[in-house]
This record gives structure tokens, C-alpha cells and sequence, in this order.
């Protein structure tokens, strides 16, 4: 059961102008369910990617750097498949990758390079190529028929629920709108954005601009949430401009630059909880605030020790104040010259541990109360510094290892 | 289940001369059960010892590493209870801890400064003093009655199975004894050693060798096992030597060194083996080989990766072969310039992956034959350098969460 998530409703997801959405049932993994989307994107659209730094990086991956490079970001379309994840599959996966891309752009009457493919699913394993290719037909046949509820539903694995998100913003009194999807529930420590994040906006936007936007913004958003520490091999997190909607924005300065910015951060925020809302397994969300650390790095370093402890998220699970496992996480995350008088532990409003012990008012009965609540943050100042992070992550139950002790079955 | 461990039998252990074993019943968190252990050790003893690098150490770990240096290694007794960490305890912690050193020195006849304590189970909770202090009492009184096996019951926590090993070598036509015990099922991935092991043997070993020894073998052997991750508070490896065999040994070119050396090391990765064939909710021992590694750390970085992934310790427990969870592990690493073309994985004897794809002989039945082992080998060369590195660790189980989530209950 996902933390506080529920599918959008059909109908409250807005179009983006620009944007045709398209899905088939091509029987990739399993037969009957939406398993290939085609985004179509109007002339004149741009995309900018971040990708996993995983170094067994899927060769969609690959295939989507060069297709960026190559056409400068003049993408028309966007092609997504799950059940299979098309990493650790060598040459044959590369040419499988470019092989989607050039039937998509034959259908479509554009060049190979303005096409972005996707995979996300079981590692290992090849690409069964005839039912994908059949699937990119159906999709594009599909094309404008579909709406961005199917798209997040074609994109699903260990989801239980389909990710989306529609905004709108109104600049110089014309409508710009933005929607966003995404999927994941494990494997999910993305570094550089998760598989798979897509937010398009019928605004236009220059490709550098795009391209600044989409780091930040992953890394406030995708790069702050993790269920179970693993780095995906396929990680994307795309940007879509079509211009569309007749807003052309030149840089961070013009108007309407700031409030879409805003939003688009706000849409790609709300994406990334709702993964780790629907960690695999997961009965809670957890977020860590890391306050005064001496950098940036020393605040996440302990952030996703916290995160990342087994037992510190099966406490949770029991909705066990078991909390000197924080500490210990906290004592091993990497800091050399960590004073541990300094430190202080919070978990929402109860002072848990102060000056390196438990607080003399803490009372069992006040983090018992705060660890039954769905949703729970957790505070820690390291009083070493200025530089703060915030982590989202969620609980390690049984469900978890039900999950992926049959992932494949 | 651990994975092939049984409790030593009865009678199965050697007694160290110059070692007096006692143990005592002090209800300090469940009544009935062995929770203090006194050592005793005779005039004329040396040991030594390697403690947590978590800057939350206990309180004990801090009074150990004291009371080493103001003793000079001169110690005459070791006291450790099971039930209550003393770490996150701040001031008070300190003060209890040197508090059972005083009272076992007192009842012993030396100087506080000559009494190691130690302490295990919950962290953030104060030690029941009085408790305690009475079982410091019975431990002595009862000390050269209980044998190494009630040692190794007496500091059980999680730990299902009692953990112990003797050994016996000839220097020069006598004979020297060693025999060794640790607990520890869960919070184990030891960055010094683990919470506890303590090997102790009749020979006399002067300071330094014992002091080069215990660093040396602690790094090949518990330094080497992982169980999920989190490194204790309270993680202590002592070596004791007694001298009461009579054998001295100078230095490491002395008769006996070596083989002295080498005895211990097996019983310190015998030791180290059985924490984690008896971590918690383990169903399998898994030994990773990270091998032609461009250096020590980066084969270790491989190796740990492996072994914590939520995602490849429950395929090992389904017997699932689904390893492109390990080639995503090497990925993300940490090793930014990794050329995954020349990356090599087998699962004991089965070439799972080369250059970056599945190999051409794989097939999922073999991978299915050796994931259904109680024992398997992960092995991985990356075809960078020549540095090479062992990890031990087991699988992620149901079981895991229910133990971690009703650990205080």
C-alpha cells in the first residue's frame, strides 16, 4: 500500500500542447497490460536528459546521450518500453536500441537522432525486438488517442500505482501548462534523476536553458529520494518544451522564467515522493533533514546513512522507537571529526538525543506516538556548519523482500 | 537458520591456561539467561585490542581504548554484559562504565586501569547499574567454574547459535592453546572489528606483536564479513596472551611465530564467518571475490556494493538468478572510469557475464543450480590492476525484517 498516493483521477491530468500520447499492449513481459508509450512532440520542441551514473548504464542510455548530442535537442519523440530493461546487453542491446529509434522515426518522417529510447524492467536479459517493434506501430498508430494517465500506466513495474502530475501557470496572460510522469518504486538511488521522469511544457525554451534547468532540478527533486540504495542502470529524467502554447521563454530573467521553473521543481518534488510513497514494500515516508553540516556533501553523507540502514528502516516498519540506531548510522556515516556532544536528533517535535545521549525529557511514549504516524521526519543538527540537505525515503518491511524475492516470477 | 553453524559441543573447547571463565545470570534485560561474562586473566597477561570506527562508540569502547594505553596492555580482567550498548549514553555511560571496571578490580585486586569492559544489545538506554554490578559480583565468584562455551552464550544477543573455536599448536614440543568467541548477528559490518571477539592463547606475546597482530588479523578476517551494512557502536576484537603455556614468542621471526599467527587468523575467520552464516534471517553465506582491482579500496568498493544491495541479497534469498542487480552494483560503485567491456562475473563456476553483456554460454539453469546452494561464490574481475579483496555476507530475508522489527519487544 502506497504512503498517502493515490492514482490522479481520470480526466484531472491536463494536456500539454504539442505533446500526442500514444500506448500499446505489446506483451513485453506480460500480455494485457500497456507496455510501450510513444511521445510525440511537435516541430520546434526541445528535450534535455539526465542520466544515471551508473556505469553499466543501459544502452537506451547511450543511445539517448548521442541522440541529444546529435540533434541538438530537437526531439520528436520519446520511446518507452518496460518489462525488460535492455542493460548489461552488450552490442546487441546498442544495436536493439537504435533499431526502436529508426522504426519510430520512419513512422514518424523524422531522423533516428530525434528519437529518445527508454527501457526499464529485468536487467540481463535482450529485448524480444518483434513484439517491441509491432508495439512502437501500435503506439504511434495510437498517437493523440491516449492521454498521460495511459502514459503513466505504460511505464509501471513494481508501481501500484501510476505517477502523474498536471500544473498550469499563466504568463503575461497566456496558459502555460506542464505535466509530468514517472515510475519506480525499487532500485531507486538515482544519481542523476530515476527511471523514468518525463515533464513536458508547452512553453519554449532555449536548449541551454533546458539543459541548466533539468541538473537543478533533478537534483532538488529525483536526487533527493531513494528506497533501497540501489543506483538504477537506466535512470532518465527528460525535459520537454514544445512551445506550443505560443510562451517563448529566453532566459532565467524574462518573464514567466521564474514561476515555470517554480513549478516544473514543484511537479518533478511531488513526482519523487510519490516514488518513494510507493517504495517497494513501503508503509512510510521518511524524510531526513540534515541541518548544519560543514558541506554538502557531509549533510547527505549522513542523510542517506540514515536513509540507507536496514535497521534503522525496520524500526520504522515496527514503528519502533529503537532510535540509537540513528545515532549509529549517524556515528558511521564518514564524518572523521564528528563531535558527537554537538549533535542533536529530533523526530517531528520530540527531542530524541542531545549532546551525544538520549534528552533528559525525552519519554518513550512521545517517539512511540511519533514513529505510528505514516508519515515522519527526521531532524538532525550536526552543529558544524551552514549547508542543510533533505532526504526522502520510506520503511523496509516485508512486502520488500516478497517483492523482489519474486521480481522475476 | 544460520547457514551449516552449530553450536560447539560441550566439552569441544580448550581451556586457555591462565584464562578463568566466568559467567553469571543477571537479568540486565531477560532474566534466566547468562548476560555478564568475566574473564580473568593471570599476573603477567598482555592484550590488545581494535574498537569501532563509529564516532557514536559506547562509552566502553572509549574506557577500553583508555585504560589499554594507561595499563600498557597489562590487563587482568575483561567484563562484558549483553542487554544494554551503553552507547548514545553521554556522561552518565562513561561514568558507568568505569564504574564496573572499579568494582571488578576491586573484587580482583588490581587497578581499575587493568579491566577492559564491554557491553552489547540496545543503544540509547542507560545500563541497569545495580543489575549489573551484582552480576559483576556472581561472574567473579563463579570465574574458573563456567568454560568458553558459556563464554560464547553469555554475549549472545540475536545471535541463535553460541560462536566459539579452539585451536592447539607445538612450538618446540610444547603445547599452545588458543581458543576464541564473538557474537553478533545483526549491525554487523565491522570497520575495526566486531562486536565481540576476543581470541585469547597461553603463549606470551610481548605488546607491539600482540598490538601489529590484532590490526592485522582483524582486517583479514572480521573487517572482511558484512551482514547488513550497519557498523556498531560497540564493535571490539581483543587478543589476549597469558604467557601460563610457557612458550614466549619475541617477535615475528621467533619459532612459533608464524604458525601461531596463522592459527589464530583461522579461528578469527572461522570467528568472523560464523557472524554472518548466523546473521540475522540468514539463509545463505555468500562470499564475494573482487579480483585484478585497480587498488585495495576500489576492489573493497565492488565487493561492499555486492554485498549491501537490498536488491541482490533477496535474489540470493529467492535462489533467484536475476544478476544484473550484481553487474548494477559494480556500477554504481563508485569507480568512474570503469570500462564495463571488461568485466567478468561468475557464480561459482558458471561465466554469468563478460564484457559487459550476458555470456553466450549462460544459460538460466546453471545460474539456477548454484543460486539454490546454502554456500555460493560471487566472483567478479574487472580487468583493471592486481588487487584483489574477500567480502563475506548473506542474504536479506523475511526473517531480517522480523527480528529487526521486534528486536526491543
Amino acid at each position: 500500500m502506497p504512503v498517502n498516493l493515490e492514482a490522479p483521477a481520470r480526466g484531472s491530468l491536463s494536456p500539454v500542447a504539442g505533446v500526442d500520447v500514444g500506448t500499446a499492449r505489446a506483451g513485453i513481459r506480460k500480455s494485457g497490460r500497456r507496455d510501450v508509450l510513444l511521445l510525440r512532440l511537435a516541430g520546434g520542441s526541445a528535450a534535455a536528459g539526465v542520466f544515471t551514473t551508473n556505469r553499466f548504464c543501459a544502452a537506451p542510455v547511450q543511445v539517448c546521450r548521442e541522440h541529444l548530442a546529435a540533434s541538438g535537442g530537437a526531439i520528436r519523440a520519446l520511446v518507452v518500453n518496460t518489462g525488460c530493461a535492455n542493460a548489461g546487453t552488450g552490442a546487441r542491446g546498442l544495436a536493439d536500441a537504435r533499431r526502436s529509434c529508426e522504426e519510430a522515426a520512419r513512422l514518424l518522417g523524422c531522423a533516428p537522432e530525434q528519437v529518445l529510447p527508454f527501457s526499464t524492467g529485468v536487467i540481463l536479459e535482450p529485448l524480444p525486438m518483434e513484439r517491441l517493434l509491432a508495439g512502437i506501430g501500435a503506439a504511434t498508430a495510437d498517437a493523440g488517442r491516449s492521454d498521460w494517465l495511459d502514459a503513466a500506466e505504460s511505464i509501471m513495474t513494481t508501481d501500484t500505482v501510476p505517477k502523474a502530475v498536471s500544473r498550469a501557470i499563466d504568463v503575461g496572460g497566456r496558459r502555460v501548462t506542464i505535466t509530468g510522469i514517472a515510475k519506480g518504486a525499487g532500485m531507486i538511488r538515482p544519481n542523476m534523476a530515476t527511471m523514468l521522469g518525463v515533464v513536458a511544457t508547452d512553453a519554449a525554451l532555449p536548449r541551454e536553458l533546458l539543459g541548466g534547468w533539468v541538473r537543478e532540478i533533478a537534483d532538488s527533486s529525483f536526487n533527493r529520494a531513494t528506497v533501497d540504495g540501489d543506483t538504477s542502470t537506466n535512470d532518465s529524467f527528460v525535459l520537454v518544451a514544445t512551445g506550443a502554447s505560443g510562451v517563448a521563454i529566453d532566459g532565467d530573467g524574462a518573464p514567466g522564467a521564474a514561476p515555470l521553473k517554480a513549478a516544473i521543481l514543484a511537479i518533478a518534488q511531488q513526482l519523487a515522493q510519490a516514488l518513494v510513497r510507493d517504495g517497494e514494500g513501503a508503509t512510510k515516508l521518511i524524510t531526513i533533514e540534515v541541518e548544519r553540516a560543514a558541506s554538502q556533501a557531509e549533510a547527505a553523507a549522513v542523510a542517506y546513512a540514515i536513509a540507507h540502514s536496514p535497521l534503522v528502516k525496520t524500526a520504522f516498519f515496527a514503528s519502533d522507537p529503537n532510535l540509537g540506531r540513528i545515532l549509529a548510522a549517524i556515528g558511521y556515516a564518514g564524518i572523521a571529526d564528528l563531535d558527537v556532544d554537538r549533535v542533536e536528533l529530533y523526530l517531528d517535535d520530540v527531542h530524541v538525543a542531545t549532546r551525544g545521549g538520549r534528552h533528559p525529557d525525552y519519554r518513550e511514549e512521545d517517539g512511540q506516538r511519533v514513529m505510528k504516524q505514516a508519515e515522519i521526519r527526521v531532524r538532525v543538527d550536526l552543529g558544524r556548519g551552514a549547508s542543510s540537505t533533505t532526504v526522502w525515503t520510506c520503511d523496509l518491511s516485508h512486502d520488500y523482500v516478497s517483492i523482489n524475492a519474486d521480481y522475476r516470477s
